[in-house]
């Protein structure tokens, strides 16, 4: 089957925001047989979007579309797939009594304008949508389905697992695309090519690469008629790469470095604790993603000046001997956050975020303490001077490390 | 003058890479004069970007492109324009010996395959590519503009700075578009539009309303012959917007929370240090997106467990006796953050991010305080269950909370 996505908005084509559910839905086609063939932008604009499903309807067999489905008068996705099919939208009072219980449930009457979001064509069904007012269409008119979704990721990612991923299961049943993402770090992407060369270049399985945050990703996409027989196909490239690369693989498919630490010290019953100045809190926001940190996380300081190190417990001579931007500060800082809390590991970060240097060094610059009882392990860094890059790569190589470590030191 | 945008590459269609080139550039057009009519993302097939070249030179004065253009047999963006302008590609010796140049500068031969980036078709100019070995081609003919640049933002950002804008305003000599943002938070959407319905649907100036993370936004964009008019456009808008939803109004155009608490503080000399649980770091590590945080943030701890709060400096009792989940434990949190680090604001944030229930509340429970010297502000607030709505929600209330009462407390 062949599909095509359109995103809709016209703050989207402002530039006002990026889309970032076009690739969401890319990412999951493969593994449904689903080919895609095109992604368009368009804005909410009545006679634009109406031809943009005429068209898709041509040529692809199914549509994908996000955005549009608010209360307002700028959101016309309901109304262009009427036009499209030449249907007319009646309202659907199951709908709207759901909808008013929406607003009851937070105490609120409904707007008015919210009827708009209850109204439905013959062809389609409702999507539910357990995040937000706005339901989704299923149409499904001539053998062709047009799904569409709001556009906030929370509401559409949710219709999708609930309901959408399910019934494209059961359209779909020629090829089945099976991947298998095994992620690295330690290695640059020219020396992780080199070793594993002779499989880059097939068709199937296709092995890609793919230089990401937190280290260098290899995607092994293979192709069959059913999952069995795509895994076999897959298996001796695994293989491959896991006999040259197992020093630096941290983790599998979808897989965070902060859910491959939890999933590590849960096994073990132990815990962390973190203290950072460099990463101001993208390191405790990146940890507090997985959602069972709160049986291993026993939480961390921000300490974004000497005397907040100070407060949280690291001893002023260690900063005024070596600097707040030193290897000895982040190896009290992992110990001063590890004994506060008494907890197993302690995990320490500094550096300088910039945009100016800081005791002469210069944005980038980061030094990473993780400690288990008394031990301490450094990890110095080095990244380019952008904000986000230095902020993100010292949690993604903390927790990478700290995943690694946490093996050697309680196998 | 309108405008289209083609990203290419496979990748981009496996959900593997998200597109942040065509916003990028969608966002600089509207200044320029420019009017985006529609963004599409195409594979490297040659018939089908032939096909969209073609479809795009019928209704659009312009299209740019981003992808396609390396040294490889997938790379099929040059072959996709000269094939829908019917011209014939040759290689350009001047272009040749600049690549032979580049790769000798640093120490290489260059590689066979790369004397297909020193192509050109008679309609076309180069356009230089400081950052890397693909240079791009400004197609003109019939009237029609076609820009091809390289995929890699850092060589298409320095094209566009170097090339492309200077070339782009001389070109369009017409009309300027100005755009207005406005901030809320506080009311729901449908509120928001209700109460300024009257503004919504003219052609220009044009009113747009955006559900954002940090509230609802309205846009005004105005179109005339010269930056002044466009203004006097807006201000009549702008100003009923003022008249009637003053009170939920944070910030402007680029300003963030973050910024705007910055700014606040900074013009008084202040300064704010935080503890929260609920947002396991969000706000911490959003305060420190402001480059210059580190002159007004004193910083603070993520105390994600009642032992870590009680570590955190706050009185054991009051978490005993009201809940770890209760306003007087965010209260007690802001409290201790300031006196901890002697701050003048403090900023204490608990709740539940779930997935279970604790103390009995559901996730989505949320307690906000703020205090200045021993005045304490209070905050609830609920979100739905979901942990980056939580996390986000709470961050974003508590600053623009912040930055209402800083202009009460310190007019």
């Amino acid at each position: 089957m062949n599909a095509e996505i359109i995103s809709i908005g016209t703050e989207l084509l402002m530039g006002e925001l990026t889309d970032t559910n076009a690739s969401w839905i890319a990412g999951r086609l493969p593994a449904l047989g689903i080919r895609l063939q095109q992604v368009s932008i368009i804005d909410d604009d009545l006679p634009k979007l109406t031809e943009a499903f005429r068209r898709g309807m041509e040529r692809s067999d199914m549509i994908f579309t996000t955005g549009g489905l608010g209360p307002t008068q700028d959101d016309l996705t309901r109304e262009a797939v009427a036009a499209a099919l030449e249907e007319t939208p009646t309202v659907q009072e199951d709908e709207l009594e759901n909808l008013r219980q929406w607003f009851r449930n937070r105490g609120q009457d409904m707007p008015a304008h919210n009827v708009k979001q209850a109204h439905l064509i013959p062809s389609a069904q409702f999507i539910t949508n357990r995040n937000g007012t706005a339901p989704g269409w299923w149409a499904e008119k001539d053998g062709k389905h047009i799904i569409i979704m709001p556009g906030p990721p929370g509401e559409n990612r949710a219709m999708w697992q609930d309901e959408i991923d399910a019934r494209l299961k059961t359209l779909v049943d020629s090829e089945v695309t099976i991947t298998r993402n095994i992620k690295t770090l330690g290695l640059g992407e020219a020396s992780v090519d080199e070793i594993i060369s002779e499989y880059f270049g097939l068709e199937n399985p296709y092995l890609g690469i793919y230089s990401k945050a937190d280290g260098i990703h290899l995607r092994i996409i293979a192709r069959a008629m059913d999952e069995e027989s795509a895994r076999e196909m897959i298996a001796p490239v695994e293989t491959a790469i896991h006999e040259r690369l197992a020093p630096y693989i941290w983790g599998y498919d979808d897989e965070t470095p902060e859910l491959s630490v939890g999933a590590a010290l849960t096994a073990r019953g132990m815990t962390l604790a973190t203290m950072e100045s460099v990463s101001g809190g993208f390191l405790a926001n990146t940890i507090t993603e997985a959602p069972d940190s709160n049986r291993w996380y026993r939480g961390g300081s921000v300490a974004y000046t000497a005397d907040a190190i100070i407060a949280a417990g690291v001893a002023p001579d260690v900063l005024a001997k070596h600097g707040v931007v030193s290897q000895p500060a982040a190896n009290a800082m992992a110990l001063a956050a590890r004994i506060a809390t008494n907890a197993d590991f302690g995990l320490g970060v500094t550096g300088v975020l910039g945009p100016e240097e800081f005791e002469g060094h210069r944005p980038g610059t980061i030094h990473i303490a993780i400690c288990h009882g008394e031990n301490v392990h450094e990890f110095p860094l080095r990244t380019p001077p952008r904000r986000l890059v230095i902020k993100r790569r010292s949690c993604n190589t903390a927790l990478t490390e700290l995943r690694k470590l946490i093996t050697e030191v309680a196998p």
